[in-house]
């Protein structure tokens, strides 16, 4: 997390006002379930609130303390205490710290997965918005680089936009893995502390109560939490591979919108490079490392170490900002992305007719040729044209053996786009619902 | 995927036999679909089926094609050719070879998946049982490899319980995931094959059709299906690393059981090590390691590259067999494992009484004195204990200072095992559904 | 490791007739030195030479064993037993089982990595022959697929022929690192052998002794060498992506070569992909995928535990013989490159003259324009070429304000290509010695 | 790179500041080499010394611009501008962004490795000075996580010396690789700009001229370079994860130095954790997490594409900010580590002798006695230790079949602890030169 790579909105889930803020909803809120249990007198939980509901924490303040009792969370029981008063030893009664960080953690991952979810929502728009836009835009489909048959630009986007959809269904299950909460106490047995407690700041939260921790909430979450988001950003690296190959010089089909101020390069004023989709290629190669780590953290010692905090202090931040930013420049990317349907056509007749050579294959076996020979004829023709620049039409026509099976019209018929594209509505019918 | 570490039924998936079959009834349900539309004439689908609905491929033979084009699903048609004579021309019409590769791939994870749910229902009610089986059985619960405070075994294994049981949840979303079947042309465009084939096909093949596949169905479906993998992987991990830890010479909670004619050490005959345990962690971190290049794969070149095969031919059969594998292993160890419920006592009176040094604070917090003060009372006590080898409840019940705030009777009742355990019930109904 | 991507002297560095045959030796060699100590009767130590010196281990013998014993040491010296006679007890004297295996793994690394020397020997070769063939062979040199200025090809695979000699420097490095031998006993302190006899047995194995081994020899010592593996498979994949994109149809300066009998596709039979370096590409990220298990090996516990021993039973031969494939096809795919000239020069000339736009802006700022104005007055011209189709050395020619401080022989000078390639002779000299 | 884990001195060569001093070096050096050449007045060389060499740069001026025309280097050359006046139009002349930005990143790694590689003198300092202290100092060595043979405290320690004595070594090979220079212009091939010129900047940045860039430095040698630092990592885990072993509550053989005024637990106030070493733990997951995204960066497209750039942004700081944090902090905690000799002692003499079994075995086959049978006799008495808590001699002596063989002197000289610690300084020797 870097502020060049992240915005303000996300970055501050993870600030530590924020952080402090949800600590102290989680204390006061257990406080409340243990006076409505008698634990805890009533005024007392009242006054919690009353003093520090509005307070704001001082984070140098806490620092200072932690520096000494090197512990965090007592650091800011301590300076909880300062504003409280004497009632804040009702505060954190049974409970232990990682009720307080894990629960934490869990909101503060469902805060920035609703922002995520969001985030998704704006680029399947735009997705959505670009592939209607361009549903019947003929250009070539590519397999390995070279061209095979014609499809549309509109299902090429519709391809995207379904596989961000498949994201987000994949990200609202990651949002439910770590959406619960963990007051349980030392090891989880609630030795100190009522189920109640727990239920009732798992409510307060809006999270579920974890059906069985051992002091952590079990880290298998945390992993597929973030081995989601790594799977979301090799989507995002997909597309922007997409948008890089289309705005190659020999290409040229789209290029990513150039603002006016906008400088290409210190050295050659004519370039127009695609920096944000290489930019966002880089960007998912980073949310797809921090998966590792998450799995590396899964097997705790026994009930519980730490190793796993200096990790998510670190991927929590990073990954959802880096992808939340990823997500915002790749809708807008997309939104204002370029396309030049004139290139696409230019770009598909490159090879007179060779995209064609699939139906005139199978034209001649339906005629009755075997498919060895047919595969021949087709193959013996389409070389004139790619070694010799011939048009693969008239190379048809002229083969004796070709015309044996095939008249002119039926060859000529092959040559229809149209043939290629009957079937777009199938497809936007399939993926958005309508076509 | 090596012998050592493979299970026939789930090896047999990735054998070239299986495949050729799974490619064959492909096939066979793709010419019946085309009768059905005319393109192809009913009786040669019928005799496709006739001919070599039994048959035997000749893998030598394909081989040998395959060497001279170059090309496996052409070196398979050609050798069906063989067998099925002149219809064979009805064969593959307007298909592509990714039709039959893609969706092969398909029906081979939907049986592996199938195979590795079957393991996860057999690894549960193992682990189910011997949890009901040491539900009371006492233990120390440890955070950071300390002991903390009382739990029971049981409530170890309903965690354990509990995270395979989201790793099932897990694996049914991740088969949903790659169940698709493509038959959609060279493009994905559907130009030279109607989509109704492609929804007979995945019908008979127990699949559902991709929305929009682009000649390949998209890898970020396999990307989420390996990363699921590596999850449950390191859930396997942690639960081995356990038993790692409860094995150790000065723990010796549990053991692997270690059968009569085994040899523990080739030098050191008393030995016996956590073997097993050890292996699941080494093959954890394979199955992990696999999650990596699937996601890599995910950004195909326009349409699709063939750079994911390589990949998959390895990691289809490399991340199945070894997760199988291991859940198997895993699944036998938790079984067997021979547990000590006395050493688990013998461990926990180790530091006469300190483990409810929790306990004695809240008490003294309750009795009306300040957080910090009775912290200092419980670590004064405490440490005596910790550095002299004095007993907690004696040293406790002589401070003067603890003994202004609570009785000689209250003291003594905060020793009680019984409270630890109180909730057992509450978290087995929570994890088992009963208790 | 699957036979397809395998070639048999690899492969055959992992059998278990090598592996046991290297055991063999280790413990003969161990017998030797320790008969020279007097530990063992001169007698004995040659009968073991001189019955098992030339014989073949009955492998389906040594599993049958190991499926009673469950270990793999004490399996093959039951059976060296049974082959040897009495004296046989005098073989593994005071050893341990990983003396013997992971001596046996540096021998088997050693020589993977000999092979592999061999092979980058060879891609270097092959790189430099074709480096030298095109050393003038002018092309457009791209920076994010769009064209910036002219290189030649020749340096394109100077490039590469110097990152794979970086790459060898480092696996010379990294065979330094896995080359030693640790016979030191259970907990490496020699106390039931001599370092004399570790130093025998490494000097006979080609090892060097390890300075301080526990049990095992230390893991790092492989994380490392798995780690350059992983570097290496990463410029593979540079060079494999290269040339994906010289094939593409757009571009096409460059070609894998395509047999006769070789069919692209079983649709579209004029297509000619470039399957090997996209199969490249992928066996990149297999290898690359292998580093991180080996780092996570490291952490063995204490003096040693086994976690290890599955990984590296899976990726020894996994990366080596992947490795070891790639590299031969990418040597292969170097050597028969099929490369256009004619074609580098028509895209070369596709933005009519643009590509020398960096010239010009130098020579109008070294002609006293500051360098805001003739970033101006290129961008100017650049952007009638760009989207007019203008041409660039006629709108410059025709700009009055550039004609102000330029005159026309200088801004035609601006357009000759061979100053762009003025300094190949150095880079080559860099690179090769030699130019 | 989070404030918490950061150091001031590494954290400072990422600043804004540091980098555009570089910046500035790289330009005013080059800007001299071409002065010598003529291509530049040799007063404007000297004048951008005199007007910026000590100026202040103002980051959020050079931010502003850049917002505007969205490239870093030219909001540098024109803030620069601002500062040097008309002779700036001298600066940058032939050279491109990457240039500058290529350079500057391999001074700053370059100086970050100086502080790594002292770090690791630190480290090994600590390390040296503890394992001396404990060279005698007898622990049992465990395999599985079991006893096995005694070994010495010091012995342990030697290992970590030398496994960092390796790392440093790596290390320094790792700077070498990444301490190149390039100023070669937009694709590297010199048109624009001298070769001396890089000559002359490499020299005075303390690096070497890069043999054959393409715009940017190759890839692989940072790859190299991170893969490096994410072993280091691995080996920081395994000294952490020795530590955290030995302070279990069961084995309490070494502790972390526990500050007076610091706090274990909020709860468990008896509680003394070793969270430094689990903190190390996390850490090095991080560091290991930044490898495969820099061996992704290798493929860059062609001559060059952006896509690392995002990457290294964030891993440059943060794998060296980390590791650098981690060093210390292990250094640290070695230097301080508390070392029980007395607990080690306890635990060895556990098993009543069991760790002698391995001499009794041997003895008994250098009596005459089979492999086969001596370890009968070996495990026999062993086991009624390890089952019925019996004494190994004391059974031993008292067994018919082994008394047969060896008389109760020589099954007394095997219980001498002496005979492991006899090679000590054989080792100390190898690892340290000395003993």
């Amino acid at each position: 997390m870097i502020p060049r790579y992240s915005r303000p909105e996300m970055a501050a889930i993870w600030s530590p006002e924020t952080k402090f803020r949800i600590w102290f909803e989680i204390e006061a809120h257990a406080a409340d379930a243990m006076a409505e249990l008698g634990i805890v007198p009533k005024d007392a939980a009242k006054t919690i609130w009353d003093k520090a509901g509005e307070a704001t924490f001082d984070i140098d303040r806490i620092d200072e303390i932690e520096r000494e009792t090197k512990h965090d969370v007592i650091a800011f029981l301590t300076h909880l205490a300062e504003i409280v008063g004497p009632e804040a030893r009702f505060v954190h009664q049974g409970m232990t710290s990682s009720d307080v960080l894990d629960t934490c953690l869990s909101v503060q991952l469902v805060r920035a997965t609703d922002i995520l979810l969001d985030d998704l929502d704006k680029l399947l728009a735009a997705l959505k918005k670009r592939a209607f836009e361009h549903k019947d835009t003929v250009t070539i489909g590519r397999s390995h680089g070279i061209h095979a048959e014609p499809t549309t630009f509109g299902v090429k986007l519709a391809q995207a936009y379904a596989e961000f959809e498949r994201c987000r269904q994949r990200l609202v299950n990651a949002r439910e893995e770590i959406a619960t909460c963990a007051i349980s106490g030392a090891v989880g047995t609630f030795a100190n502390i009522d189920p109640s407690v727990e239920e009732h700041v798992a409510e307060k939260m809006g999270l579920k109560p974890e059906p069985v921790s051992t002091q952590v909430i079990p880290r298998d979450r945390h992993a597929m939490y973030f081995a989601t988001l790594a799977v979301i950003a090799s989507s995002i690296e997909r597309l922007s591979v997409e948008v890089r190959h289309l705005q190659r010089t020999e290409v040229l089909e789209a290029e990513e919108y150039f603002s006016p101020g906008q400088k290409g390069s210190s050295a050659m004023p004519h370039k127009r490079n695609p920096v944000l989709s290489e930019n966002l290629t880089g960007l998912a190669r980073m949310v797809r490392a921090y998966a590792t780590p998450a799995m590396e953290n899964v097997a705790l010692w026994h009930e519980r170490d730490i190793s796993h905090s200096s990790v998510e202090r670190m991927i929590g931040p990073d990954a959802t900002v880096t992808l939340d930013f990823a997500l915002a420049r790749l809708t807008g990317m997309m939104e204002k992305l370029v396309v030049y349907p004139d290139a696409m056509q230019k770009n598909m007749d490159r090879f007179r007719g060779l995209v064609h050579s699939q139906r005139v294959l199978l034209a001649l076996t339906q005629a009755g040729v075997s498919r060895e020979d047919a595969y021949r004829l087709v193959q013996r023709n389409a070389m004139k044209v790619w070694e010799q620049g011939a048009d693969f039409l008239t190379e048809l026509l002229g083969d004796d053996e070709v015309r044996a099976a095939l008249s002119e019209e039926v060859i000529r018929d092959k040559f229809d786009l149209g043939y290629h594209t009957k079937h777009v509505d199938t497809i936007f019918e399939r993926v958005f619902g309508e076509s």
